[in-house]
């Protein structure tokens, strides 16, 4: 056996290639750790506050002057382009797509206006402009609407807050959602700011402040991403979680406290109005049961240099496919929009027939009343109105045509269509009993506008009112913001 | 610079550092070659015939002699102990779960006997039993029994086969569904036996001699496993397929020929039963989409010694989690089952309810007949009986509950409930008009035989027949399959 020495000895090449491998390795591993050095530094630098920001600070602008990436992929939101993929720039028009819906809440306000949400920027613009709110609301109404609530929870009392006119602080809630409602401004940790998903913690035995940073992440959009009501004269932001997230859940819970969110002008019975559960409908699918948090898709990673940060352009994940789903999904984003929209397309099937089920339920409902029904007969079948609506409402009202749970969705349609058709079954009986000949003629639906007047609502008048309101209120409201905080209110 | 000579002549220990390190290197690389050339030879010996096999040899037996390890994992689908989990050994008895289905098929052989199958080794004999049988059938319900029947196919000419007796073929079929059904004898390529497939692709224009291995892993299996009927008087075996794989386009198509399985024993209406739509079922959900095969799931590879092998205990995944699922979804094995089992509880729940509307409808639909109803009125109430109770079924009848296509399986059972429901609306009305007060009572269908005597079925009757054809045909038919083929006869 010959020592290396003498191999070398030999032939010098080799020692000469030991040496050049080394040298290589070693300029490579200098390179590796420079880098990380300077991704370190970087990192820093970002991290370090340019300035303080107050306990209950309202305003983005100065939550941005610390956290510029994040804020300026905030401020994007402003761009609403992907939208008009799906039909319109945020002002998509619901009830013009879907008549049936203007019937379905007759004598509730959604019958005059019920447009696309457009994103977070444009809450306090898009709240003051509908026709929604010029129906008397409480101040309850702002409370998901702004960085301005818990500052002034903070100053008023939740209670208070709660239980004014909505209209009473219209010149206090001017920033659009943003930093405040999730981040403490001295740590950056995510904080729950609203006392209601606190509360609906307690009241299940479980204890909000035990939740670890990724379940945070879809906790402090839970905040208001959620189904709610507001209980009692005092109109207290209540979620109906006590007996579960499922729809059977909410729904046990609502009859037991007797709850009724409108009387429905047409069919009389005692409505639930959903909100958006996509909190709920997202912890009965699949990507809460692989610990996905909302922010994962809805707010993904992003790289600038050696910054990682979190996108706050909040957005549907089928307009970042490449930067949400394909982190986990190595399938093309093409493939992976085909999923989704197939998924979608099958719950929009079983949505359609649910809602025209239910448009002609009240239809029916209402001929039945003016025919002489007693209440005694009708009982059953406000029992079943309201069911079916409300199961339709649970995934209808959801930001997601389903897909944050696509077989629940499709199961709860499916209920609700059994309902919906139970309650007909039942009227129709009751409407040859009292000598109407069935089916009844429905009236013309085809169009937001024939729904409109088929309720009753007289339009030119509601626009007209609104237009003053807006010509008139707001910019006092706005004049005294401006007084309080100076000029940097984002109202868009 | 030094060059390594110095190094080592300074430090020898530097050089021995070399040389081990190059030893041990030497070493492993020389065991992974050794493993290789192992497992190489190792494969080879078990590719080599040990008897060729004739063309159309059924005996599963001959072709087992070859392929050991196949053929033991496929004698293994004997035992049926993973079924027992879910309530028997294959004796589990639908109709005593599901009483209402009783109803749903008077007047058809189904309402006699329909228990879970057991598997290809019983295939055989659990038709030789089944009541199902007694009533006259064609031949060609054995088509899918066995891989005597490409044998007899090309004896007897395929039109010859489909248009006898099924009793005229007794004796001929005796081999349970094996290696002839899906191999080629002298290359093992899998191949299709059956015309129904290759016919069902030429008319959808497509050559399936063009299918890669990887779709010739499920087609293979499409052979049988998919919805099918018995076309005109010859009972020829023929796909719905023309115009699409979906519920909706097998519905066209069977309207548009006016194909009638049977005609309802209590509502009269021009019945289709599904049969299991499997593929069709597959080819809308996911695992199809991402190109996974039957046989991934059913059949996944196994690992003996250095053979790689398809395991032919041909059975459901979730006997067999870790072997099928989770080569691909990384969860653990509990969390895999829970994830199927809530879909297919969600999918059992909507099947609940369509599978109740739909008897009701048939009891409603026969009270209208005694009361006088007219065909003119009859019609629309028979055609909602006829979509709903197939789109039930389609369903139903598949091996998956719905697994194959969780989202698409509730879709369909939704549209299900809702044609049941509205054909239940109108014949409120047609009951009403002839005088019938509603809702009209219905029968007690709390078990299978409570709706066996409301349908009219003389039980004990239809054992004792069948007893004597047990007693007195079987034996003779054994007599004349051991006379013409030996020993070797499978019937379990």
């Amino acid at each position: 056996m010959k020592p290396v020495s003498e191999i070398t000895k030999r032939k010098p090449w080799v020692a000469w290639l030991i040496f050049l491998g080394t040298v290589v390795i070693v300029f490579i591993l200098g390179l590796l750790a420079s880098s990380i050095i300077e991704r370190r530094s970087e990192s820093k630098v970002y991290f370090q506050m340019v300035s303080e920001i107050p306990e209950w600070e309202p305003r983005n602008e100065v939550w941005g002057r610390n956290f510029p990436r994040e804020y300026e992929s905030y401020e994007s939101t402003l761009d609403t382009s992907f939208l008009s993929k799906y039909g319109g720039s945020g002002t998509r028009d619901y009830l013009e797509e879907h008549p049936e819906m203007v019937v379905m809440w007759a004598g509730y306000a959604f019958s005059r206006e019920y447009k696309q949400a457009r994103g977070h920027y444009y809450a306090i613009n898009d709240i003051r402009q509908t026709l929604r709110t010029d129906v008397p609301q409480p101040s309850t109404c702002w409370t998901c609407k702004s960085p301005d609530v818990p500052r002034l929870m903070n100053q008023m009392g939740v209670e208070n807050f709660y239980k004014g006119k909505w209209t009473d602080l219209g010149s206090e809630v001017v920033n659009n959602i943003g930093c405040q409602d999730c981040h403490d401004p001295k740590t950056m940790n995510l904080r729950i700011t609203r006392p209601a998903l606190i509360e609906a913690y307690q009241r299940m035995g479980k204890d909000i402040n035990k939740a670890t940073h990724q379940e945070m992440r879809s906790l402090v959009c839970a905040q208001c991403h959620v189904e709610y009501y507001f209980k009692g004269e005092n109109k207290y932001l209540t979620f109906p979680w006590d007996n579960g997230f499922t729809v059977e859940a909410m729904e046990a819970y609502y009859d037991s406290v007797k709850h009724v969110d409108f009387v429905h002008a047409l069919s009389k019975a005692p409505m639930l109005k959903g909100q958006h559960p996509d909190f709920e409908q997202y912890t009965t699918g699949v990507h809460f049961d692989r610990g996905v948090a909302c922010a994962d898709c809805h707010m993904p990673y992003k790289r600038d240099g050696g910054m990682k940060y979190t996108d706050h352009k909040i957005q549907s994940p089928l307009a970042n496919i490449s930067g949400s789903c394909v982190v986990c999904h190595r399938e093309g984003e093409e493939k992976l929009m085909e999923n989704v929209v197939s998924r979608q397309n099958k719950i929009y099937e079983l949505r359609r027939i649910a809602e025209k089920n239910i448009a002609r339920l009240h239809i029916e409902a209402k001929t039945a009343w003016d025919n002489g029904a007693t209440e005694q007969e009708m009982e059953p079948v406000l029992t079943l109105i309201r069911h079916a609506q409300w199961r339709w409402d649970y995934v209808a009202a959801g930001n997601s045509m389903g897909f944050h749970t696509p077989a629940e969705a499709l199961r709860i349609l499916g209920t609700s269509i059994q309902k919906a058709q139970e309650g007909r079954l039942l009227l129709n009986s009751i409407l040859i009993s009292h000598g109407v000949k069935t089916p009844i003629q429905m009236p013309d639906l085809s169009n937001r506008e024939k729904a409109q007047a088929f309720i009753g609502l007289d339009m030119p008048a509601l626009h007209k009112s609104k237009n003053e309101f807006i010509n008139t209120v707001l910019p006092e409201w706005t004049k005294k913001a401006v007084e309080r905080e100076g000029q940097m209110i984002q109202i868009q």
